[in-house]
């Protein structure tokens, strides 16, 4: 087998693990000198062995000596929960490791230099961006050292939220709504303040067309030191509410990460979405834009902490799509440019990795 | 000549008269039986004499007697500062009318059947949709009773025109600037507050890349009652500044109507371009949104007098335009979709024709 047909067989293997949680998914496929397979292993989630260890663990003491690791993310170098896959593939005597893509993270990287180091032949790269596509959502948020966070609101041309007496339904219309909750489906977490949830009684599932549950639900998580009603709808959402029971966002992010949550989803309200802004803490913003005018004082967005224009926080519109009579405006802040979007991995330098530290 | 051959000519002779005011431009070629012109004439503005009678002044006594007369404007059939042209052109025994474009004025329309009546032949529509794209703007502001008013802003995605301080400088970049200057120079009067002018002192004069004048200047309007600086630099724009020293947006259209302004641009601020919304006096939103966000409490549209959902004041999104980073969407009211706006003259039927006042 090539290292090309041993990568692909990677892949698959890494298929076999969770797709959300803190580890990315892993595969690895170890061949002797003729090509031929030894030994699979992929990763099944935190606390348990990583897919290097996973597939030596199936061979006889010695099994491994001289023999070529095909791994599709490089080996990590970081003592988690587990040992560092690099000290165990020297351990073993695997004379040259395969990988594809690279691991962002500031522990868990340097596994290819440590391995180098101690005389192992290493080769990266190799069918690099098919597992930059399928890691995705990892990467990214193995970049940012968080999920990634989309701010999404819904208004008027004049950037209201609500009319004067609160009402708001319906400012868009079905398309647009459809649109948020496929939003809603691909993302790991939708998360509102207690002012929402108190004033709308939002269910906080992905639904259908006919109001069915999607396949995927994400978690349900509310912020804010308020006491929610036990009748609440969202109390009736397939997983269980998350509080987070402070204003502190990067307390709040920082919680959402330990989950494991690489994309979340922040619905507002205002006063949440506007701390999220003033943090810093927003990767995308998905403003849907109704055409009508409502005038008032209720804002999609209240104090982000700018006064002067010269602070004001630019943004790079991404697309423009007409829903219905909506529009949707993705935007990303451009300030944080370098950092990497999902579905953009493959095509740009990071500048704001961290370290990982699931393990 | 044939009867379209003589139209093109009216069309012409039409052109020499003048472009804004209160009248049409209007021709008129009078025939003989053998289609041998006997006579042009054309308008020459308001308390003038029509394009018909200038024709026919032109004729010894009894020369129009059985000759046809081709003109672009269904006949006036009205006493203002002159007679009607129905009554002239039946006084002189012209045996046939052939005109284009009908009259859409409540008092001046009517032409065409008081000619019948006294056993003219008639017949209109000749050449309509030249003539119509000809007198665009007159026939839309003959048909709102009053000048087609575009309310113009340019905001953040947040609906804010400047931060907490004031500072505004630049929200929007150079392409979305020079738009607005287009949007100007097409106008017949650009219409500000006086909070506008004291806080941003602008010359409200249309300008071309290089800030220089362009050819054609829309005449500055200043709305409120407190008095604007001797040294303002709206006083250096090259027509005389019009002060409208009231808050009744309705007496203000009035006037411009009377001056026989067309086509207006509302730039704002924020209180003037609301009461033209709460007065329902808009006919097109111009609205440019920056790729940014500024939060804070200066806002597009203020108080608009709508307090629940249902009262929203809807719209149609005509066109969503990228102009260099930024994005301009035109939209206008759906309750108003019936009106007719310029450049769609000919699709619609109108529903809100007045009288028309000029003569
Ligand atoms: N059109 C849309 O897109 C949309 C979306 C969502 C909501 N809405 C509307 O928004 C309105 C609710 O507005 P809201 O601002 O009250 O909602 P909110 O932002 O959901 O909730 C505000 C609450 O969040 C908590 N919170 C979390 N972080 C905070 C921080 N950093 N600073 C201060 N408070 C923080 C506080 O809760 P505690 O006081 O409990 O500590 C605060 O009272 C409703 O009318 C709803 O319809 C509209
Ligand atoms: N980004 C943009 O598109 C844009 C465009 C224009 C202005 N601006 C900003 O807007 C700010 C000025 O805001 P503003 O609201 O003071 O400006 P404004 O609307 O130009 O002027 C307000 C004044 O207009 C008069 N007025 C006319 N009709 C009125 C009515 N129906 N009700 C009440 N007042 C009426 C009053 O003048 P009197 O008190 O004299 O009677 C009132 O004080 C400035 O910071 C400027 O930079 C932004």
């Amino acid at each position: 087998m090539t290292w090309e047909a041993a990568m692909r067989t990677a892949i698959e293997l890494a298929h076999n693990g969770p797709a959300t949680g803190v580890n990315p998914r892993v595969g690895c496929v170890i061949l002797d000198a003729d090509g031929v397979t030894l030994a699979e292993g992929w990763h099944r989630g935190v606390g348990t062995a990583h897919a290097e260890v996973d597939a030596l663990s199936k061979l006889p003491e010695g099994g491994a000596r001289g023999a070529t690791a095909v791994v599709t993310l490089e080996p990590c170098n970081h003592t988690g929960h587990t040992g560092p896959c690099s000290e165990a593939l020297i351990a073993a005597g695997i004379g040259r490791v395969v990988y594809a893509a690279s691991d962002p993270g500031h522990m868990s990287g340097g596994g290819a230099a440590r391995l180098r180091e101690a005389g192992v032949d290493v080769t990266g790269g190799v069918l690099v961006s098919e597992v930059e596509a399928f890691l995705d959502d990892w990467l990214t948020a193995a970049r940012l050292g968080r999920p990634y966070i989309t701010v999404k609101w819904a208004s008027s041309l004049d950037g209201r939220i609500a009319a004067l007496d609160g009402t708001s339904t319906w400012i868009t219309g079905a398309a647009a709504r459809q649109r948020v909750h496929e939003q809603r489906e691909a993302s790991d977490a939708i998360i509102v303040g207690t002012g929402t949830v108190l004033a709308d009684d939002p269910s906080l599932t992905a639904r259908g067309d006919a109001g069915e549950l999607m396949a995927r639900q994400p978690a349900p998580v509310v912020v804010g030191t308020r006491a929610i009603p036990k009748d609440a709808a969202v109390f009736r959402h397939p997983h269980p509410v998350i509080f987070e029971g402070t204003h502190d966002v990067h307390e709040v992010v920082r919680d959402l990460r330990a989950r494991g949550f690489r994309r979340v989803y922040v619905e507002g309200g205002p006063t949440l979405a506007s701390a999220f802004v003033a943090a810093g803490l927003v990767d995308e913003f998905a403003i849907y834009l109704a055409p009508t005018l409502l005038g008032g004082n209720r804002l999609a967005l209240g104090d982000i902490g700018i006064s002067t224009i010269g602070e004001q926080l630019k943004l790079r519109i991404l697309s423009v799509d007409q829903l219905g009579s909506d529009l949707l405006i993705r935007a990303v802040p451009l300030r944080s440019e370098a950092a990497q979007r999902p579905g953009d991995v493959a095509q740009r330098p990071s500048d704001t990795a961290q370290q990982t530290e699931g393990d």
